[in-house]
């Protein structure tokens, strides 16, 4: 950040008072821009057995597979963010249930959650962010080629709690990335 | 938002190719600003039986009281964001249990998540933006007096696990604001 988004004056890094973290401040105005992370929302779509999955048609990750996912918007609730983004990223509508995984990506400043969901009818396709969108049972899915660590970390919890026939909200934090694939970023 | 703060120049509303909504795009560098919702993170803190409320002197809402919560930073877990906010708050330590509610409050463009914790030892006092720090059993809780409504409803529900022996998650969403004081801001 260079520039105060207000009034288009020069920023400059200071910890205002009471404050204990620097911030960008305009030098003209006095505007404190603080920066905070965001939340990317998504579900796991079930239809019967199977799981929904959409192949990435952007980057980051192109050409990977990942859950319907996308950064929350202003205006909406974090189940009209993942509701949305399913419809968006693989042309489908759901019926969500709870929230299932709430996990921390501090490197990149992100937040992921993740509800559990139902196809309402067999109907999907890919969206404009999407190669591909399939239906996989759990010794189909191609855990090589999951787009981030976010969504590998709740499917794995998924199919895991549905085989002790219990689903309970998990919650996490992702540590620092050591290597590419590795690394998450939001959907 | 006037101005693009990677260049100065100024910025026009317009819907980006391949986007569905108007974002603030910048005239001369064509650096698309997305604008999302923040996250206020913060803890129902208990002490034996009783749980320790801060009031507020800061705006909004002087002189009320609240949770210790507060905008989650870069570079931070939720959890982090949590521990921090109750020190500086209430100087008091804590240790997390369970995320216990994810509240979402799209009027004002932000998701409230509060965990369940406990004082590490009795010691607690104000901080910067606090008048008061203080343990309240759950028939002295001055619900009247209760900042935010995310933090009334949090501990409605936390109250009421409590007496029925078991805490589930809960997850919610506020509707639009009709009164001043049922409105909730970022504590």
């Amino acid at each position: 950040m260079n520039f105060c988004n207000e009034c288009g004056g020069t920023v400059h890094l200071t910890i205002p008072p009471g404050d204990n973290l620097p911030r960008h401040v305009c030098e003209v105005c006095a505007t404190i821009h603080y920066l905070n992370p965001k939340l990317v929302v998504g579900c796991v779509v079930e239809w019967g057995d199977r799981i929904l999955l959409c192949r990435r048609s952007i980057q980051p990750r192109y050409g990977l597979w990942t859950v319907p996912a996308g950064f929350m918007e202003n205006g909406e609730t974090t189940r009209e963010a993942a509701v949305r983004e399913t419809q968006e990223e693989a042309r489908a509508r759901v019926e969500l249930d709870a929230p299932y995984a709430l996990i921390s990506v501090p490197h990149i400043n992100q937040v992921h959650l993740f509800y559990r969901a139902r196809l309402l009818e067999a109907s999907f396709s890919p969206g404009l962010e999407t190669l591909e969108t399939k239906l996989f049972a759990e010794e189909m899915v191609p855990w090589h080629d999951i787009a981030f660590q976010t969504v590998a970390l709740c499917l794995r919890a998924f199919f895991s709690d549905r085989r002790a026939g219990h689903f309970r909200f998990h919650e996490a934090a992702l540590p620092p990335v050591t290597d590419r694939r590795s690394q998450p970023a939001g959907g």
